[in-house]
């Protein structure tokens, strides 16, 4: 049976993707990570219906995940739209923005005021969500409390990125304030937070060597061809009409 | 119409990927490089028919993106076994050698005798060309005279990354001494030296942002979906039966 992570489990088998053993590069993992996200929101909101996505992204790895996530959607002919409450400050984040601005993406300029942002959900026509990622610890601070509001308040469908933002990633939604997805894409393996979920769950992060496989017992399901992304099916999954 | 890049622009358009305006690194290019060149043989040679890919790597990048497409190979359910008659000597190289052996992916030794690379075209069904990109000038040197030659006499299926090993970059394998690949994945832009190229070929590196592609006047093809490569057809393709 599929593991679920604890978030100590899913630091430490980051930290062995990245370590001497593993071999692999932030940039790698991020790019294959980002890749999927957007395979994954492109799946089920087909860019001819849903071309505006706003990509929400907080200041660490997960909002670099969602800038990858925003130029492959610009690639795949979306329009997205960037929104950083706070911008990352690393090197390698502001490489992947400056790649966004380059494929002419639109990035709304921070601010302390509600009004960018509901401004440019109306104009949206799905988010996709990679604010808080595994290493998110409640309780949700300013701005990101009132950002997670009005995402909730916009009725836009949403993807989250690897947990959704605000939720605890072992206790799920408990505090009710988290963002209520309707997609999700798991990256490596899915967290424990996430076990009732009852939207369409995707897991991507095609890249975890076998032996690391075996060795945390994650027991992946395999992946349908050559793409990035596999659906979970689990019987919690709403019947589709 | 698609234009086809001189060694020269190649390099250009290359050092502006990763220069201050481009932002992007290696690490990205090639992970993105490397997938493409593995989804293409993925959509020539199914798995359930050519499980065994003989991936040949060359000392450079090239080399680099044979290896990323080996390890993707592997996650494809392939069982690939890499080769290398020259080891790059790179940080990066090494490291991702080190995550296709992570993979449990073959490692052929490095070997002045010809017997191991005979001995692994006999025991595989295709064979990924990733020994010189478009750096590459004659003449062909030792080692990989022998090599090219062995892999032609093999009669295996070859699918090339960039330019088929041992043509000029510019003028094709005018010298008659180049490999003579079926599949050819083109990075970025295809090179002046596959102009007459007669194979599937295809291209790949869907990220070329916008203002590079009309800075250079490359008319790059639309992708379809959310696919890494899209095929090229030219008047000179065979009709397929």
């Amino acid at each position: 049976m599929l593991r679920y992570l604890t978030a100590r489990l899913a630091q430490t088998i980051d930290q062995e993707l990245m370590g001497v053993t593993g071999a692999f590069s932030l940039e790698q993992l991020m790019e294959l990570a980002g890749l999927a996200c957007a395979q994954a929101l492109a799946s089920v909101y087909h860019r001819d219906v849903y071309p505006r996505v706003l990509v929400c992204c907080g200041p660490g790895n997960q909002g670099g995940d969602g800038l990858v996530a925003a130029r492959h959607l610009g690639m795949f002919g979306y329009r997205p739209t960037i929104y950083m409450p706070k911008p990352g400050s690393k090197e390698h984040y502001k490489r992947l923005q400056k790649q966004c601005e380059n494929m002419e993406v639109p990035i709304i300029p921070p601010s302390n005021d509600i009004e960018p942002l509901q401004k440019a959900l109306k104009q949206s026509d799905v988010v996709l969500d990679a604010i808080f990622g595994f290493s998110f610890q409640p309780p949700i601070r300013a701005p990101f409390d009132t950002v997670i509001t009005l995402l909730n308040q916009s009725r836009l469908p949403i993807v989250s990125i690897d947990i959704p933002s605000g939720w605890d990633v072992e206790k799920g939604n408990d505090s009710g304030l988290g963002l209520q997805p309707d997609v999700l894409v798991s990256l490596t393996a899915p967290k424990e937070g996430v076990k009732d979920f009852t939207g369409r769950h995707f897991l991507g992060g095609r890249f975890v060597p076998k032996y690391l496989e075996k060795k945390y017992e994650l027991n992946l399901p395999p992946y349908p061809g050559y793409d990035q992304i596999v659906e979970l099916v689990s019987d919690k999954t709403p019947p589709k009409f």
